[in-house]
């Protein structure tokens, strides 16, 4: 918390602060395997980036938050964690104007995704667009107030939609495989995720055609495939969206080659230690 | 705090609180003059109500809550006040699910609105549509990030609107006058304020026409008078909106006639003590 370090269950916020207060406040979320921060690079730009968006000053460099991270992860010594980078508006006197920022950084155990394919997951689409999408702040009101009706659906996630354009899921990032073999996924209005970087650049690098596009609901009914990346989950497979229900995935499938070229580029990254 | 009486720098929210980590929670806010919580009524009925859409169950009864108030405003001894009534998601152990809610209740001192009508204010449009805006959350992130445009285009708040219709300021009602002395004031999109409830009241006690509908900006073009109502501010005239600007207020203005009639009716609720 700030400059000090504070056990989990002593960290709190104070109530004027305007995180709590106005809900303003931006966050990274990334995964430690083998006591690596794992793409620590992408998901620290994007945390300067989000802060930066919105006017919230850092007090430290990249370099020194390197060092608290390091530091941290050599107190809690949990080989398999979550860290969450949280940056709010501040103790604020009037509880509307941003003043300093608070600081909080959280290491938990986290049970890292399988190194086999996940079960697909269904998706349920609802009219809705992010304010600020290309930012990571904490809003998450939508989502979180929509999990009751996710469940009434059976579904495990939804996809947001908007006049019948998709945009992304409220943890991950929305993906198909064209019948050409091509990987599309949402262009704008969206947060740019770190998995889905890396989704991009291994696939150009083994020659799988990309495209950053608008994709519509009738763009999914004639997919052949589609998928979900996330920092916590590389990807899972998408068996149904609404009533579009695709074939289960095969060694084949491009969703397949992707989740392998991602595991190993993981590994490297762990190997390399970066 | 929730069952405990605790100083006001004393009083913080676990850093894994739905309302800090998802910007997941509701409240309200009053005036409290003279020792009388100002229409509390109201203000507790909408608070439950934005607990109940938000799925955040309260512990406590009206009677318990008005029970807390008193207790709260005995020991701080504030004549003049505002107070903050905070429901959050809770400490929710995986940072997503609904937990049991934490309950905040802030007393701090207010410096009551003037009993003469405030220099006339100037609002700026912005595209914008609250998500959820019948429910009063803490969701303010827009607002808050316009602060330093709203500064920079010498404007005193912003009006948002969507595609040429307007609904509401960040923390007030808009209103308009038309040429035949007609109240209007949106009917959708909008959290529906308890100031704006008194204004209905009072003018159809008088005989003003008032008309909740969709306000587009030639309506506001055309108008002769508008002005933004709530809680801590009664209603402030509206001297300019973007390019449009308004005569001055006078005597004869219905702007005027109403927030006389406003004062009125909050000196009768701290008379009969409601």
């Amino acid at each position: 918390m700030n400059d000090r370090f504070v056990a989990a269950d002593k960290a709190a916020l104070p109530v004027n602060d305007l995180g709590v207060q106005r809900g303003y406040g931006i966050f990274d979320f990334l995964r430690v395997s083998n006591g690596i921060p794992l793409f620590i690079d992408d998901h620290l730009d994007r945390f300067y980036h989000s802060a930066r968006e919105m006017r919230l000053p850092v007090r430290q460099t990249k370099g020194e938050l390197k060092e608290i991270l390091s530091a941290l992860f050599q107190k809690n010594n949990l080989p398999d964690a979550g860290v969450r980078i949280l940056l709010t508006g501040g103790n604020s006197p009037d509880g509307y104007q941003v003043s300093a920022p608070n600081l909080v950084i959280i290491q938990q155990p986290l049970i890292p995704p399988s190194s086999h394919l996940s079960q697909a997951c269904k998706l349920v689409t609802y009219q809705h667009q992010r304010q600020m999408p290309h930012i990571k702040t904490t809003d998450y009101l939508m989502a979180v107030w929509l999990q009751p009706w996710i469940k009434e659906m059976d579904a495990d996630d939804v996809l947001y939609q908007q006049n019948g354009m998709v945009s992304e899921c409220p943890r991950s990032n929305f993906f198909i495989v064209t019948g050409n073999h091509t990987i599309q996924t949402p262009a704008r209005n969206i947060l740019k995720g770190v998995t889905r970087k890396q989704v991009l650049k291994v696939a150009a690098e083994q020659g799988i055609r990309v495209e950053e596009k608008d994709i519509s609901i009738e763009d999914i009914r004639v997919a052949k495939e589609a998928f979900i990346g996330s920092s916590t989950k590389r990807i899972i497979p998408v068996g149904q969206v609404d009533d579009i229900v695709f074939e289960p995935v095969s060694a084949n499938s491009v969703t397949t080659r992707l989740f392998d070229l991602l595991l190993q580029n993981e590994r490297e990254a762990i190997s390399t230690g970066v």
